[in-house]
């Protein structure tokens, strides 16, 4: 097993950050050739998913995101805690903290328009971030 | 490769119960220091995953749900199988039953803020589930 | 660990396919008794998750897909690149190209009406998809 925590910075909600070159440096760094990586996301109001990385769906995304879970409604978490973060939370739940990634030949086997994204659904900005990526054999 | 089997009772449709202390022990009885933890949900109706664990959120959460697969418009499934959990089935497929959590320490490495949520989606009241935990090194 | 790419073969966007029996052959074939497998779906329009795997509730599941991502409206992607398809790169990123579930007594532990399902959400006809299996110990 190998693992690496990754520190990123976001600045803004809605940033959707490409996080497939990290994965692919820390696969290789694993010398594991034949297993899974897997990506956590520390937090509660981001999420990890895979997507084309293409601004054009990076915004059809958010806008998805935004049906279930609007801005300008009230949330009984932002009334109990004044955060005003309660949609963030309920995105990060749906999309969820998790994936794992078959590795082969010592890359991720991802699609060629698939790739691996962190998204900053809290509404404070300038945020450091924590992302764990563990390579098993 | 360390299993356990939790059965967990639920009272009804929208119930969102706090695995965190189970998930924790598991962990700990497993005597795995540095390894992952897995969460499986058996069974169509429920669903896994993670959220602040405070009343105010997960009420925006279930709301949120009801805006993908909303009570009181017809499903397909309810006119075939008159079972009413049409909606259940749709929205447990969209948060799905699997979570991956990284182990260091002894200790699930979640965010402070970060739980692990058991979601009951059916409408049929006081149901016991199968919840699968399991940790590898 | 042993993995097997599936080729599978879909006819149009909102196909619903179970993936149930070619996992269960994987396990077989893997010897594996105890342990995990994981599927993963190379490609950004197709995703994952489990379900009934009854035709009410798979039409129930494409029509709250709809709710998030719906036809009939502008998609930045597809005024970017022409595809068409900026909605099928929306529900692929929601519901996600990665599930695990354990493995036990050399088969995957599915609830009785719990079905593991590839959603074909592209909308370019008879399309190949690549769907890799890994069972791991």
């Amino acid at each position: 097993m190998y693992r690496k925590k990754l520190q990123i910075t976001t600045r803004e909600e809605g940033d959707i950050i490409d996080l497939t070159p990290e994965i692919r440096a820390v696969v290789g760094e694993s010398g594991i050739a034949e297993g899974m990586v897997h990506i956590f996301i520390t937090g509660s109001t981001a999420a990890v998913t895979t997507i084309e990385y293409e601004p054009g769906v990076l915004s059809d995304l958010n806008r998805a995101l935004s049906v279930v879970a609007p801005d300008g409604i009230p949330y009984a978490h932002d009334s109990r805690w004044g955060d005003g973060n309660g949609r963030s939370h309920v995105k990060a739940s749906i999309i969820g903290p998790s994936l794992t990634i078959p590795v082969g030949g010592g890359e991720p086997l991802l699609g060629t328009w698939q790739q691996v994204v962190f998204l900053e659904l809290d509404v404070r900005r300038g945020r450091t971030r924590t992302v764990i990526i563990t390579v098993t054999e």
